[in-house]
């Protein structure tokens, strides 16, 4: 398959969607580009960056198809990349008219979908009869905001076709980003997903008092959590040490710039949910992600110990006390 | 075996080893404890802290036997927890005249002895003719400087004789730390040697301008060249992401205490290895453990990639420049 007369439309005008737009345009001279606010679209064709989200990146718009009609975007597009938050992803879909059958979708997207409580690739293979060989996923560590500043960053490119991650993967690869393929779409997908309850975990320390100590040992026993709980889910050989799996765990409980952490602080130091929701103008992919984790690991067959996750739950959705789950929660790590 | 007729000892007055005391003091009437620096002991004793290291630690010191004659400490004591750097180790080891063949020698020592070239564990085997059930390991992820602040810890104590980790684990054990019991001395003593390359090479990125996204992805690089190293070393049952061997990584590679992530980030920011060392007024153990994990290496007859020892090695020992060669070693990594 060669890239060259494929077309690549992007859907997503958030950080992430405009940072894979970015690295796009390093390698493609056309690439569609689906965001639904307007007045950014306008502004973006006036002034050549994103408002909202790391407007530092100029970009020669001459290039785009930028249209906040999903329809046009997507059917002038053979491969799509999904960067849409999963808790918006089902209302979006749900505006389309044009086929998605033919399309070779990656997802970008960090998250169940909550209409169906699948991955986002389990749910275009289940609700859209997209075959699995068409589905990919395009995961870090990375964050947008280093993307921008051109910071080197490595990418994992997943699809059960191989040649389908390496298309997507060439086009991807640059000067400041590497690329590497892999198979495991269902692990990727799923780590993707965990290490934001486990961002929302070390903020939560933080924010309680806990030290550099103690949160060496929460991301230690985090990994060795997502292990046994991906394995669960769909188990095969898979290294949970590589950049996509610990990376992206690290990148994320470490970072200044991840929002879950950051909002796990603020539980920590006090704040309820709602506040710590409202101070911060959006809601933490992570904690759509606490539920979703806790729920599919209810209809798990066979469980795994998920001490970390469920002590999160606890807090942001039953109301416990912050210290008093994370004393128990310190008794079960080790 | 009882800890209660056991008399232990701590030897070295650097900041681990009086972290290790007050962690003793916690649960013991006695501790002897044995430093160099005369003019210490006489602070200590009048003031009740040590006067160079956390020194926000108050002590008790009617309880200590404190002395600067290694032989009084070792012959007082049943359990010698040794905290001296390793560069000195032997050259503190010749002044005895006392024997340590009775004693049970724990070590709390990260990196080799440069005269034997061995982790300390073999060097009181090999040398001093302790049998291995009567040596142990001392382990983190645990920064001095947070056992002051009493935040919570976790220590891993290793030996061969489960019983006797057991006991120096019993008297580590308070509110704020926490103890777990391993059986892999020689792991545990690799790991602790390693991690300090590692958060040297994490300094040098981070001085060198490589953002949070590549450092992520060199501490997964990191955690997996650590296990093919010391599976190479040794091999059995380990999971390499419990928190002897990845906590104490992170710990040391994301943590602001750390001395070798300071002195990697001045040699990335330009500074020479020899301007760094004056600069920081110390060495850092990390330099030592490059040279000794490279002659190591060396040795193996089954050789594992190690690229980012590899890396910091040329950049230390070899004059190498430090742009170019994690230049090359970002295309090594994934």
């Amino acid at each position: 398959m060669e890239e060259g007369k494929l077309r690549f439309g992007v859907l997503g005008g958030g950080s992430w969607g405009t940072a894979i737009v970015k690295m796009l345009s390093e390698n493609l001279e056309h690439i569609s580009w689906y965001m639904r606010n307007e007045s950014a679209i306008r502004h973006l064709k006036v002034e050549g960056h994103n408002p909202n989200y790391i407007s530092s990146v100029q970009f020669d718009v001459s290039k785009f198809l930028l249209s906040n009609d999903i329809n046009e975007v997507v059917s002038s597009s053979d491969v799509l990349i999904f960067a849409i938050p999963s808790a918006f992803l089902e209302n979006e879909l749900q505006r389309l008219s044009v086929s998605l059958s033919d399309k070779i979708i990656f997802s970008a997207i960090k998250g169940i979908v909550p209409e169906s409580g699948l991955i986002v690739g389990e749910h275009f293979h289940d609700y859209y009869q997209i075959p699995f060989k068409n589905i990919g996923v395009l995961t870090g560590p990375c964050h947008a905001e280093e993307v921008a500043m051109e910071r080197l960053s490595y990418l994992t490119i997943a699809c059960a076709d191989s040649s389908k991650a390496e298309l997507v993967a060439k086009v991807l690869k640059s000067d400041y980003i590497r690329t590497k393929i892999s198979d495991d779409i269902i692990g990727t997908e799923y780590a993707a997903m965990l290490k934001n309850i486990y961002a929302i975990a070390a903020g939560i320390a933080h924010g309680l008092g806990y030290g550099d100590n103690f949160q060496s040992v929460l991301m230690s026993n985090a990994i060795r959590e997502m292990k046994r709980f991906i394995d669960k889910v769909y188990k095969m050989k898979r290294n949970i040490n590589n950049s996509a799996y610990l990376g992206d765990l690290l990148v994320t409980g470490y970072s200044t710039f991840s929002r879950n952490r950051m909002f796990g602080n603020m539980i920590g130091k006090g704040y309820t949910v709602k506040s710590a929701m409202m101070e911060m103008n959006m809601v933490a992919e992570g904690y759509y992600a606490t539920k979703s984790a806790h729920l599919l690991h209810e209809k798990l067959k066979k469980k795994s110990k998920t001490p970390i996750i469920n002590a999160v739950y606890n807090i942001l959705y039953e109301e416990k006390n912050p210290k008093k789950v994370f004393k128990k929660l310190t008794e079960k790590l080790d």
